[in-house]
């Protein structure tokens, strides 16, 4: 029997711990999709106390203490101490076996704060008071944390209009560990909610300094936040998306649209679809002209719960996966930029794993020699981001293109503790290796190839890709 | 080499062994959704034979031997004697190797009769003979068999229309197994078939005592039956739909589409949806006033074929999985609902697996803190009721769950001799912990919680959950 | 540690070895589908060097390359010689290692050249010259090597239009193997395209002798050259489809549609289904009508990538999985052909493996107990055709039909080389039976009855049911 967590964690056989010791487990983690407030890394944040960092902003641990029925007090409850809250946690800790959370937990514990007792009620105050004791030391601030799991690059999630002041301060202040923003233009694109969307092209005029009269002005507006998002180091965009758009438009109709938005008139869906499929087109090509490589988050359906949606607000754990039906329309997004040899670098996520052999088909499409793995299949992104779903990724890469070319792992997550994911991702990929070698699947006379590919998909592949 | 069926079935190491000999084999059964006929246990019916209780109910059976090659007559035909049926079923066996009837025949021939050879055209004759002698007698009755698996409750699918004779009568008798009844509404939202919805309306008006003149008059009614099932016991409402509904609707519109299917005018498909929204809708109303637990079994395409449907009619093994579009309905019914603080416990059965993650998430959406597992995602339903199958629900709920608080299984079946699949479903829960366990992804330090959660997923959770 | 590519490779234990050594391995194969070039075995053709027969014509070796970022012009380039693609195609040979390409490569080496080194850029040129001086002896012809792989019959895939002529040649000239056209009706059916298609019924009209004024006539010269091709000694059809039609259609409807073609109005999307509805009909009632098996492989979106379609055409690998909504359509069609008792034999192939468990109980609706597996799940196809691929979708067939009437493996290939995937389908095969004696869930007992299934699926079960 092996042991829980040790130092071959996941690696079921010799091969695969091999792979891992030798060539995984030493390298820095590049961390190119994160939603860390780069103002916590700014200022150097000191957390309180274990309740604190890990349950503040972490809905998984809501959603699986909800079911656990623990009352909403101790999830999101302003009222409610962070031990209240701990504890209660703690309690839910072994139900949630089996869940990725319960790996989390213990590999934060054990990576982070050296503690390799199992979290359960009994054991919650000591563990608390051991962490919340370390993390109130310089060792376990914001950068702290980030230097001792040898981050050696993050891409936080921004909004054009923001000032990325403290990635520039960052950047000035010459932080070892490069903090860069990445370009998300949800709500440019968020045409369904006229009055948000009209308070978002005057917050975009005032920041940009154009005055946005007609799309043209939008987009050059738009361009002009690029700009300045490229010279903070930016070299990502990302769409949050429930499906692709692709719908024909031409520049008059999108004009038209956008006039109506500004009028009195309600836009049909029809003529939404349209506008994001035009803002979709625009920004693909922004991000073609630098080299970025664009990232597409799609297939989530949001805020399904609409009185805890008035309780608590969005992205509290109340969204879930969806099924949309997305091969014709993502192909022929693609199928337009690259016509025009304007596609740039692409990464794309699916929430629904039934759509893991058809992306990494579609990804095949638009292969076009120009540069080793162009097109990406995304790593597991939020509910697939446990072992079973990471596997099935990698597997369908495997299969049906090329897992050599992949550029791996990124955590996803608000927390300064989440970077273990990372482990359990290297893990995770030199057991699928290793197991393969074992089993007589590769040949163990290519382990030095092999060692190589684990090393390019653990960093990397992913330090070559981006042009940091 | 393990050995086929031994006492470690399913059980690949020694920790799966363990959970299971320790902490799941001995518990009663609660099986709280079967389709058993009532009359057969309040009359202790008494089969004659083999064939009788293995063919003359079974479309899993029958679709295997039309597979095979074997003709109708032999299937579902009236003339032919159950022997021979039975025969042809032994010629079939050793073609089902890989398919769970394989599995179900022999745990059945070895957990009822003790019976271990294995059924070949060879063995054919002396199992029919062996396990027809032991069949008539007392101990092998309807309520024979059901002590003989210790079963402590079972929940059967009844009609709102239907008299309840037997449940009543075997409660004021005083038998020591729960039978409570399910309300199974799904007749009283057939709206598309105006004829039999009509005298279905007219027979539930006469059950009921009121007078139905409008839609109004129709839910009082059902409401009337709703509280007389609640009084024989009921404690579950049960849907049998292809896909969710949940449409909006006004009290008006919903009037006159009641109003229309008494007219001559045909229903439009807009009508007939909209319909259906505002029944399942009142039909959750019900169950939330009583706080039942409501089944949603969706995702089957039923009758398919029509030459067979002319010859032998429904539920003959001619159904099968569809591929309905449903997460945003879903969400949509559920919260209208949750919203006016009116969802009751609930457990929603996929019946297409490409569905199971979408299921595992949507559930978390409604975890509201109030109960421990309120939302359930139901254990693997009809074609999905086999390792494969059942394995996938699990780890679905474990990696978007919590799988500790599963209420388990079910056997939805019509036949007394299904017991064993309980017996089945918790050697695959057992194998999957322990292997877990073993591979070092669970701690063996918190075996002693592991067996709980067995013991909870097996038995323990059903019986908190359901208030019988 | 098992080595790779051993005789054992992919039987992880000794029953998977056992049955593969002693019931598969000697048999020989019956490839009822593939994309042979008939006149290539006519003319008894002899390849030049293995760049040519490995490069020249294989989309999935090319898609690799681009992912891998090698340029075009060593794919699909008129300009580069042999030898540069092969050194291209050798350079990332070991960066496909996971994708099947890397078990096809190493199987072809090994059992058609006898040659066992791993091909990467250290061994590229060794390796080329000794198989390209291999293939330019007579023992590597194209009939060479359909013996050295002891092929029994081949199906070729053939438009109604077509001579047959190398097919007929290769049959009086007493060929010992029989190579027989399939009847693939594609153009006849892609009214789609109106230029296309005028074009297309002139053809055939030509060829077939009959003057074609209406739909029927249409009819009357398919029938034609389908009598023709039955005298050739075709037994299959096959379907290349997005989706399943089955619209409801009236003679009148089809008439005016077919006429609208040769006028110069557009057809509507309605019309263009309904014209498909209807000859999938016809089509199908021509098999029928001979008892021929029919083939349907549906779900692809084609030519996904328009600047490489106009650089290097069709089918050059810029195809990828579809997700279109079947089961309803799929059930209607089969319903439709069933209920006049005019379904004949059928494979059906899906791409998108979410449908797996769809596929495999719908064909359950249309088992009628005439035939031993009349209606089949086929083969794991195109992008499905590797290991996770057929293990899924005979794990689907298992649970949810008979997997001992399975009718196997078939290339689907362009190669000459491509028939070890047949050997590689039966070590898979085996080792997934093998594994379940192994761990008790079949009985060792029965390994006698496992040998003849596993004869069964590799060999005898085709033999049986195509009646070449």
């Amino acid at each position: 029997m092996k042991n829980f967590l040790d130092d071959n964690f996941c690696l079921q056989n010799q091969t695969a711990q091999q792979l891992y010791h030798q060539h995984a487990e030493g390298l820095p983690i590049i961390d190119y999709h994160c939603h860390l407030d780069p103002k916590l890394i700014a200022e150097d944040y000191q957390f309180d106390n274990l309740g604190e960092i890990w349950l503040s902003g972490d809905h998984y641990k809501w959603r699986a203490m909800r079911t656990n029925g623990i009352e909403e007090r101790f999830c999101t409850g302003e009222e409610t101490s962070d031990w209240e809250k701990f504890e209660k946690w703690a309690e839910t800790v072994p139900y949630t076996m089996r869940n990725p959370l319960y790996h989390w937990t213990h590999l934060e514990l054990k990576t982070a704060f050296g503690v390799t007792k199992l979290l359960r009620p009994e054991t919650a105050r000591e563990i608390y008071d051991e962490c919340t004791a370390k993390l109130r030391t310089k060792e376990f601030s914001a950068r702290g944390l980030m230097r001792h799991y040898k981050v050696e690059n993050v891409c936080t999630t921004d909004d054009p209009v923001d000032t990325l002041e403290h990635h520039i301060s960052l950047k000035n202040e010459g932080f070892e560990i490069k903090v860069l923003p990445t370009w998300r233009p949800d709500k440019a694109m968020a045409v369904e909610n006229p009055q948000l969307f009209r308070a978002y092209v005057e917050k975009l005029s005032e920041v940009s300094g154009v005055n946005i009269l007609k799309f043209n002005d939008f987009i050059s507006a738009l361009r002009q936040r690029h700009d300045f998002f490229a010279s903070v180091g930016c070299r990502l965009s990302d769409h949050g998306i429930e499906e692709f758009y692709a719908e024909d438009f031409t520049e008059n109709e999108i004009n038209n649209i956008f006039n109506k938005v500004f009028g009195t008139q309600e836009l049909t869906l029809a003529e939404i679809v349209k506008f994001k499929s035009a803002m979709m087109y625009q920004m693909a090509i922004l991000d073609w002209e630098k080299n970025w490589t664009q990232q597409f988050h799609y297939g989530v359906i949001r805020n399904n719960n609409t009185r805890f949606f008035r309780k608590v607000g969005a992205d509290k754990g109340f969204d879930s996966i969806g099924d949309f039906t997305v091969a014709k329309t993502m192909a022929k997004f693609f199928d337009r930029l690259d016509n025009e040899n304007k596609l740039t670098k692409t990464i794309i996520y699916n929430l629904n794993p039934r759509d893991n052999d058809l992306i990494a088909t579609m990804i095949g499409n638009f292969q076009d020699g120009s540069i080793a793995g162009k097109m990406q299949f995304g790593s597991g992104w939020w509910f697939l981001d446990q072992k079973t779903g990471m596997e099935a990724q990698m597997n369908s890469l495997s299969n049906l293109g090329l897992l050599s070319r992949f550029v791996g792992m990124l955590t996803d997550s608000r927390s300064f503790l989440s970077y273990p994911r990372h482990e359990y991702f290297r893990r995770i990929l030199c057991n699928l290796i290793g197991t393969d070698v074992e089993n007589g699947l590769l040949p163990s006379a290519e382990l030095n190839f092999l060692g190589k590919m684990v090393e390019g998909i653990s960093y990397y592949n992913a330090k070559n890709f981006f042009n940091f």
